[in-house]
Formats: C-alpha cells, sequence, structure tokens
C-alpha cells in the first residue's frame, strides 16, 4: 500500500475502466476506495438479474478475473450453457458455470427485496474485498442506442449484435433515476482526496453514471481534484467501440475530444504520451494536462497509471 | 421393441418406479407409453422450478441419468453450486451444473406462460425421446407432510431434513387440483392394454397423482388391467423412506398393505417370490397375484419385469 490515507472515489464502466480500477485497489488502503459502478448495461437474462459492469469490478479486483477475455471468471466451464444449447434456448450471452452462480445469488437477493448497493457489498466481501463498489443507483437505468435499425438495448448491441449496428444517439432511460445513498455520501465526503474517471467509454459506460443528475451535480461542485484518464490513444480507443461509435456520431476521435465531453466536470485528464501535441488544445479549455503511456497491460503498469492518477491529483490540488 | 402394439399408461414418481418406467421404455413403442408422473414434489428453489420425478423420469429414459445416486445427471460438474457456496447461498439442494440448464430452461418456459406439459414434452423431445411423459397437472399440488415438528414440504422433508422427521400424516394441497387434457385423454384412450402403477412409493408418489379426483376416477372406471408393481419386499421398502413412513403412520409393511392401499384401483399386483405367503390374503380382496423377482438393477433385470407387467396384464384380460 502506498497511499494510505488518500480516498478517492473513482468512476468506472467494465473492463477498460477495471484495469485502473485494480491499479487504485493495489495501491491504496480499500476502505478509503470507492467505485461508482456503471450498472446502464444491467438486464434481465434467462431470469437472472445480470450486472455486467460490478461483476467486472468485483472479478478483476478479486483477481479471479479471466485475463484473456477481460469479462468472467479464471478457469471457467460452460456446462449449463452447452446444455441449454442442446434445449435449444436463447444463449447468446455467455453464462460461464462459476459466473452463474452470482447472478443466481444476486437475483435470489433482489427478489428477497434487497438493495443492489447492499447486494453488491455482500459479494464484494464475500471475494474478500473491503474495497467499496457502488452501484450508481439502486433503480434501473437503461442505456439505449439509437440506431440505423432503431433503438436496441445496451447488451443488445454490445453482446448480440457485436456493435455492429451505425450509433446516432444515446439515451439513458429511467423511471426513477436516482443516486444511491451510499453514492452521494461518498461524493459528499470532506476528506476525498479526488476523483478518477477511468478510461471507460465516456458514451457509453461513464455517461450513464453522469445522467444521474445529483451525481454530476456533486461532481460539479466538488472542490478537490478531478481527473480523466483518456481511453483514447492517437485517433482509436484503447479497447472496445469508443472510436467507432465517436465516428459514427460526428466526434473526433481524440483525447481533444474526451477533455471536451467532460468540460466542466474534471481539472486535469491524463493522455498518451504519443499525443503530446494535443496538450496545448486542451490546456486551452482550462484543463491540466499530464502525458503518460496509458495502454496499461501488466499488473505493474497498472498500478504505475494508478500512481500517476494520484499524483496528479495531489499535483492539481497543491 | 417386442409389444409394438401395446398401448400402457405408468404412473410414476422418481428414482424407483423410474426403473420400471425405463424398462418398458425398452420394450413399447415410446409413443404407446404414457407415464403419468408426479409433480407433487416441485419446488421453486434460488428462483427455479424444479420438477424432481419428472426430471428423473427424462433422464432415466434418455441414458443421461447418474447411475449411483438414481437423480441428478452423469458425469455431472458442481461449479456453480461450489460458488454459490462461497457466497453464503443455502445450498441444501445439489443443483449440477448441466441439470441446472434444465431447471433454467424451464423456468424460462414456465416465465412465457408455457403449460408444464408443454415444456415438459420439448424437453423431452430435446432428450430425444418420444414417450409421453405427463406431469399430472399443469397446476401446483402440494405435497406437505405433517410430522412431529408440524407441517413440512416435501423437499424440505425428503432432501433438506433427510426424512428424518416422524410422519403422522400426508395432505396434497391445490388451488387447482385438476388433470391436464392429456393425461385425461391417455386414460380414457379406447386403445389402452392397461395401466401399471410403478414401485414408487405410494403415499408420497403415487397418492399425489391419485388426489387429483379425475385421475382417480378415470383409473377405477377403467376397464382394462391395472397391476402395480409392489415397492415392498418383505417389511422393507425397495427404495426410499417407504416402510420408514408405513410404521410411523401404523401400517404394516407388506406387499398385502399395498394391495389395501390401492384396492379398488388396481385388479392385479405383482410382489416378490420371497413373499409368496402373502398371495392368499391378497387374492382374497380380488386382487390377482404374480410373483417375480421385483428388486431389479440391471437394464436386463428391468426390462424382465417390465416385460412381466405387461405379460400379467394380458393374462388379466384374458
Amino acid at each position: 500500500m502506498k497511499y494510505p490515507d488518500t480516498k478517492i472515489v473513482a468512476l468506472c464502466g467494465g473492463i477498460g475502466g477495471a484495469k485502473l480500477a485494480l491499479g487504485l485497489n493495489n495501491i491504496l488502503d480499500q476502505k478509503n476506495l470507492s467505485i461508482i459502478t456503471n450498472t446502464g448495461d444491467d438486464f434481465l437474462y434467462l431470469g437472472f438479474y445480470i450486472c455486467p459492469d460490478i461483476d467486472t469490478v468485483i472479478y478483476t479486483l478479486a483477481g479471479v478475473n479471466n485475463p484473456d477475455t477481460g469479462w468472467g471468471r479464471e478457469d471457467e466451464t460452460w456446462k449449463t450453457l452447452d446444455v441449454l444449447k442442446e434445449l435449444g434456448a436463447d444463449t447468446w450471452f455467455q453464462l460461464g458455470d462459476k459466473d452463474l452462480a452470482l447472478h443466481l445469488f444476486r437475483s435470489k437477493e433482489k427478489r428477497k427485496g434487497e438493495l443492489l448497493t447492499t447486494i453488491t457489498r455482500k459479494i464484494t466481501n464475500k471475494f474478500g474485498l473491503k474495497t467499496n463498489v457502488l452501484p450508481m443507483s439502486n433503480h434501473a437505468v437503461q442505456t439505449i442506442l439509437e440506431t440505423e435499425n432503431g433503438e436496441i438495448s445496451f447488451q443488445d448491441y454490445f453482446v448480440r449484435q457485436k456493435c455492429r449496428p451505425k450509433v446516432s444517439n444515446i439515451l439513458f432511460k429511467s423511471k426513477k433515476p436516482v443516486a444511491t445513498d451510499a453514492v452521494k455520501k461518498t461524493l459528499s465526503d470532506k476528506k476525498l482526496d479526488g476523483i478518477i474517471f477511468c478510461p471507460s467509454n465516456p458514451y457509453l459506460s461513464i455517461d450513464p453514471i453522469l445522467s444521474i443528475n445529483k451525481i454530476k451535480k456533486l461532481i460539479e461542485n466538488q472542490k478537490k481534484p478531478r481527473v480523466v484518464v483518456s481511453p483514447i490513444v492517437g485517433n482509436d480507443s484503447v479497447k472496445g467501440p469508443t472510436s467507432k461509435i465517436m465516428n459514427e456520431m460526428g466526434i473526433e476521435v481524440s483525447s481533444v475530444s474526451i477533455a471536451e465531453h467532460y468540460k466542466g466536470l474534471i481539472d486535469g485528464i491524463i493522455i498518451d504520451k504519443s499525443d503530446g501535441e494535443q496538450a496545448d488544445k486542451i490546456k486551452e479549455m482550462g484543463i491540466e494536462v499530464k502525458l503518460s503511456k496509458i495502454i496499461v497491460k501488466t499488473k505493474e503498469e497498472k498500478t504505475r497509471l494508478a500512481k500517476e492518477s494520484i499524483e496528479f491529483i495531489q499535483e492539481i490540488a497543491s
């Protein structure tokens, strides 16, 4: 542990963001790290209440994630899915046997009337973590993509249709778009040292969190430094369909666009060393820039990027 | 196939009865065999709609059952259950990874509003069987045991409490105790050659079926021979808690008691050779008796007992 007294809130989606979340988890006292996690991808599948981003974050922090796919668990088997296929069931969403148990457990707790926040804490504890993995809301917020084929829900777009349809707009639908008490308390904590936006897809993974007005306001009004790690290197996304979606929505694929997107919510951005020429344009917006190597693969690289994020916050604060 | 034109209805519970059902399946044209299956044991568990007896019958007929336990599937793994245990979930009911898929599939179909009969036919077909596995009802009938510890539901008694509580009475609770159309049609079929009560527990596995008045009446009024294979050898049950329950309810453990129990519903009973001295007492009730070796372990023995049941029906009919 390198920063025993530093208290951080991270905003995170799935695989891309979880890499930085893991780095932060390695260098902070776990109880001082809160990860507000996107639940816009949550969906019901074969009767299960599935929270893909929460699961990815927990599996990653617990070190039981599948290092090849990024999602799901290591040493996974697929017995149930194989038989489901034999029975002719719809099996476009990959349910591993170990992973299934988590969906089953969460669904059972949901039926008992437990809040998603409480359930997530139970699961996190069972995986031996003290980290505060916080669903952004206890109420459904659904990420919907407006595409050439009409409106598509997130998992349909992302998993079943493999991000193929052209996206024109992204909506967040909710009958009760309210932040959880835990999220509000965490973002209002006077002892907080800063907020880190993980390098998740801004449009699909972070915007659902920001679509909850109270969360956006608490970040806007936050006095402590707020920094983002860009998910873009050059004119491509580090992971997933970010650059494809930016192109389709007519947004220039660059870290400048990412800074612009978060303007008013961030004080600094970490961009890739190779994109140094973009720094001036970003600084003109009143946003500080730090250069780094933002593609992180090894545990050491993830820890290093996390340290640089903390140092950046300390630099801005001083 | 030995009896290509013989049309049989069997009444069946789980493991014990499924042995004879398998024998019948081996010697009849599958489409001429209907197995009315007990659903009094059905229950909801971790959100799944589970039909233990239907599953045991289908797995057994399809040759994918676990030959050691009698229930569940062969070559099973327990990954999901292991993780559920780690998560602290209630795991008294054994859910194998392959078996789980069937519960998942059935539950999904139930949520779609499909009838249990239709779902069972789909599953049976997917397992390559043409046999008519017929749930006794599409509506819930719950087997409840009155015990020294109060009323206990079947799975709680049978699986969780391992049949330990002392039973004083057995109840079948249902808001809509009606037979399915398929069951009524099958029992009214003019081409039927006979009815076979499998050697299942009469009190826990066959009585739930007979608790549906229409089914009982159709069997009572049936002109074709109705025979039962006794589940008792000497003063002990071949399988499961039959003799324990008979003792607790003050019923003498013998094939005579079994014949008495089914009086008015059967024309003949197959009892074990070693119990020949009971034959006269049974014949006095107007019930014909056939002696056989009723403990069947190998495939050949199951087929032999099935043949003897058919021959017994033919003898009574002639």
